[in-house]
């Protein structure tokens, strides 16, 4: 029998919504019980930088220096770089601002040095003064790659940012999971975990890449998880999932997000302002939780990660 | 018989120095008559990123925002990601403006797209408003190393900005020039010329690794070449030229620079306030010219240049 500060919790998260829930997180653990795993089917190379948007998400997120209005980047910044990159005529699709540029430009310096990205992500975080474990899902680069309806294949942020998601997905293209595999930091994570947390990220974009990886879904699939939707009534607070579901042929709800994740959840998490109630219609027994998961103050994520915890702890409990 | 208004000119240059002159010249001359040719062995990778100081600085200077003061970069710049960068503890030896750093970020960007650095460099002038044609010495990466008397081998920038050229020289090591090849516009370039300047920039870090690329030195030997002393009292007004002098072996003196350049000059001009009055030693009939070389003033600079114009086209003049 477990007590909740004794739970050690992985979370699979990818950009703003997971980064929340991270934080929540990490408010209310104990330091050293929480690793965040993070997806990076979103990195791209930019200049000749490699940028990881959904990691520094959460690292900024964590270290408390995240730009909260536009839900990437650093608050408080400056763009005398891409104002100049405006000038020069260069590409300014991707809106670099100046503190973020530092990271990228460190990053790209230690990735080049040889390092592997978990222990470049590992070292940043040091020096953002983020003590939660935070790890990259591979140390390969595994890009994302979206088929248009229009027969084009971009990179995600090409398509996210430089195209606005717009144009009407046909296919997300993920990488053969054979180029890939688990570090041995994803996997001491996930062998330790008592709880796994899939945070209330885009299940196409952010969630799929990291389960991708080769032995994440076998990891995961033996411990407890509990899966957050981020589908709420129809609509996604942010970001393109539920675009991606209505062009997919789903109707975007919570209750097509939990049959996505279908027999691997034991327990889903969904808004108090959803209509309808959902209803389990597999045979597994899973658990439906109804709370707030709109995290727009420090108080809503903590109390989030609280509800989540409680309901992994009951499960863990039932089960151990 | 041509008229000053008709002589072709290519000037070799490297930093400071060679930028105000060839600002000069570019003042005086009519459009389409100068073609600067300018030292790529300062050049280095930093954070990734291509970067090419003496480059920067006569497109900077042309395009009348360089920082002055500093002799390096932009005016009005500001640092924010150096801030950064600093926060990051990442390496900050390098002093990288926001504004310069959006032009090392484009010209990555393209010469990963696979343009040469000769386009690269013409695109970015175009963008900064920069008529006159700038070539680099040479496409290839061509970096001048610098021998210590410790024993250790650095890049120029290294030992120039990030050990602020404090140690003992032992020696300077051009690239193998069997690795170089002339672009077809430096060759073009030479080939048109009626007068070669060769501007007040450094004899052993700034002209020799331009005069080290095959072709160039004897393309220039057949045309008439006016040098410029970068030393005055045996001193350099900016940049390491007299301390490298004395620690190999030879005192820095503008007769020392005469020395230096031997035969391959025609025209060698010295400033006024230099208390020797050079000599020739040599047997051909170089002629010398005791001029105001300091050119903090755009009158200064065009004055330097038409002095150089004039020496050339009496020269050019008598020899065709």
């Amino acid at each position: 029998m477990k007590k909740i500060d004794e739970l050690k919790v992985a979370a699979l998260a990818g950009g703003v919504g997971g980064a929340k829930l991270i934080v929540g997180l990490r408010n209310v653990l104990p330091e050293g019980q929480l690793t965040a795993i993070v997806n990076t089917g979103d990195d791209f190379e930019h200049f000749g930088l490699r940028i990881c948007p959904d990691l520094d998400t959460v690292c900024y997120s964590l270290a408390g220096v995240a730009d909260a209005l536009h839900g990437w980047g650093v608050k408080d910044e400056t763009w005398h770089v891409l104002d100049q990159l405006r000038q020069l005529e260069a590409p300014s699709w991707f809106a670099l601002g100046d503190r973020d540029l530092a990271l990228h430009l460190e990053r790209t310096r230690l990735l080049a040095e040889g390092n592997r990205l978990t222990l470049v992500t590992k070292a940043i975080c040091r020096k953002l003064e983020v003590s939660t474990a935070v790890l990259p899902m591979c140390d390969q680069v595994a890009p994302t790659l979206i088929r248009l309806k229009d027969g084009r294949v971009l990179g995600f942020q090409e398509y996210f940012v430089g195209e606005r998601f717009e144009p009407l997905i046909d296919e997300i293209i993920l990488p053969e999971a054979s180029n890939l595999s688990m570090t041995t930091e994803v996997a001491e994570a996930l062998r330790n975990a008592d709880l796994i947390v899939i945070c209330p990220s885009n299940p196409w974009v952010s969630i799929a890449p990291i389960l991708n990886v080769p032995g994440v879904r076998e990891q995961v699939s033996s411990k407890i998880i509990i899966a957050v939707s981020p589908i709420i009534n129809g609509a996604a607070l942010k970001g393109p999932a539920a675009k991606m579901f209505a062009e997919l042929g789903i109707e975007a709800s919570a209750s097509n997000v939990l049959a996505h994740y279908g027999e691997l959840v034991d327990g889903f998490v969904y808004d108090n302002q959803e209509d309808e109630n959902l209803t389990i219609t597999s045979s597994k027994g899973i658990i439906l939780f109804k709370t707030n998961t709109i995290m727009k103050e420090t108080h809503e994520k903590n109390n989030l990660a609280v509800d989540v915890l409680c309901l992994g702890l009951k499960l863990f409990n039932e089960n151990n």
